[in-house]
């Protein structure tokens, strides 16, 4: 499945460069993943409350190709790809015309309790699959 | 005139409390601001670079009535007002159903060399008086 | 009591405007109410995770006098102030040789559980009354 | 050379997780960058404004081993390593008795107007070989 998010650049995610602080971009990413969670039915709020499961970022990475600056538009489109009954990674493309970075974090479900590895919930399979139509 | 803007509230806006860090609640008030610019057909880049003119704030006070949570949708109104030639205040009211926090920045307009204050610039006047037929 | 933290400005705290983000100077002043609270013998981890009570701000404010640029070092002097038995406010001036900006943040103290209003704790009073000898 | 730098998580640091927000990891690298530079006498304030050259951040990874709570003190290790006449990485290591995350960030010096790359000027090559005594 793939998702795509949009949102523009505020004065809030730039620096003293004029252009967005680089590691905002991985927050941007972040939006999107909530974005695409929402679209797939899954409360946010509960999610990441972490009460039984938590999902933690183990690996973050990006690569800027372009700078971005205030008022700017720009689209993000992810795809989740499961690795391991208890792993999956997201990969993200940010553009506007051109590609503007992408960027990858890898995410292990674990029980909030023992912080041991469990298999992912339903609700995220049905996510990583983006089988939206069921719920 | 009134404008109103909505976002969803992201995990990176949260703390360790489970809500909304306090301080971010004026990070959205000026995204609904740069909002009205750009509905103004204002260009941001250009207006928060300071090249020739900046309009830095100079007071900012926000209460806050309840906690918001990850996933939240809020929608928050804004109100300029000219309080001299060379100052305006925006008032914001962020809510839900009900009022969730209520916000207040004022702004000088300076001269971005002599950071002395000159008069609001023509399309300043045109976004506080909200006629957004002409442009 | 008065306690007084000093910190430099970050790259990630300026704009595109090349200062500090407006909205910003209210982290570094909850940085110095943390420090404040530490050096208090207050934990911080489980203070602010608000298990049983919380101390949420209900009112902020903050008056700008001068731009903060990246590698600026700072001092904040902070002094709070009981107002009731289940409210205090804390007064911030953050300064170099001269006043950069003046702040305040009100605090009122909660059950969790019913988000009704309850007495300070003694080692907030502790904090308060800044008696450092004694925990 | 290696430099190192210590910092104490602050509450806007964490998010709903109760926890340190996974991209701010990378905002306490870079703090840790800036404070290297300016121990080898090097002026921030000039330096990220970009004036002449700029050295943008063109890939960051960062893999996450334990979570960091509000009030936790930690240590960061950084060393620079030259790649190119135009281009640098810098590897990080968080700690506390053990590693708490491990970071990468890589830089290319540019021409501010020409965006093509130059070599690293000799305050930048003399941060790298870490020689503090010769300014």
């Amino acid at each position: 499945m793939q998702f795509t998010y949009s949102r523009s650049i505020r004065f809030s995610d730039t620096d003293a460069a004029g252009v967005v602080y680089f590691a905002n971009v991985l927050n941007f990413c972040h939006e999107a993943y909530e974005a695409s969670l929402t679209a797939s039915g899954i409360n946010l709020r509960s999610f990441f409350s972490g009460q039984t499961i938590a999902v933690p970022i183990v690996h973050a990475e990006v690569d800027f190709f372009k700078p971005m600056f205030c008022g700017d538009e720009i689209t993000i489109a992810l795809t989740p790809n499961l690795l391991k009954p208890s792993e999956f990674e997201i990969s993200y493309r940010l553009f506007q015309e051109q590609t503007i970075a992408k960027a990858l974090t890898r995410h292990v479900c674990i029980n909030s309790q023992t912080r041991s590895r469990q298999d992912l919930t339903p609700d995220l399979l049905h996510w990583i699959n983006g089988d939206r139509s069921v719920q």
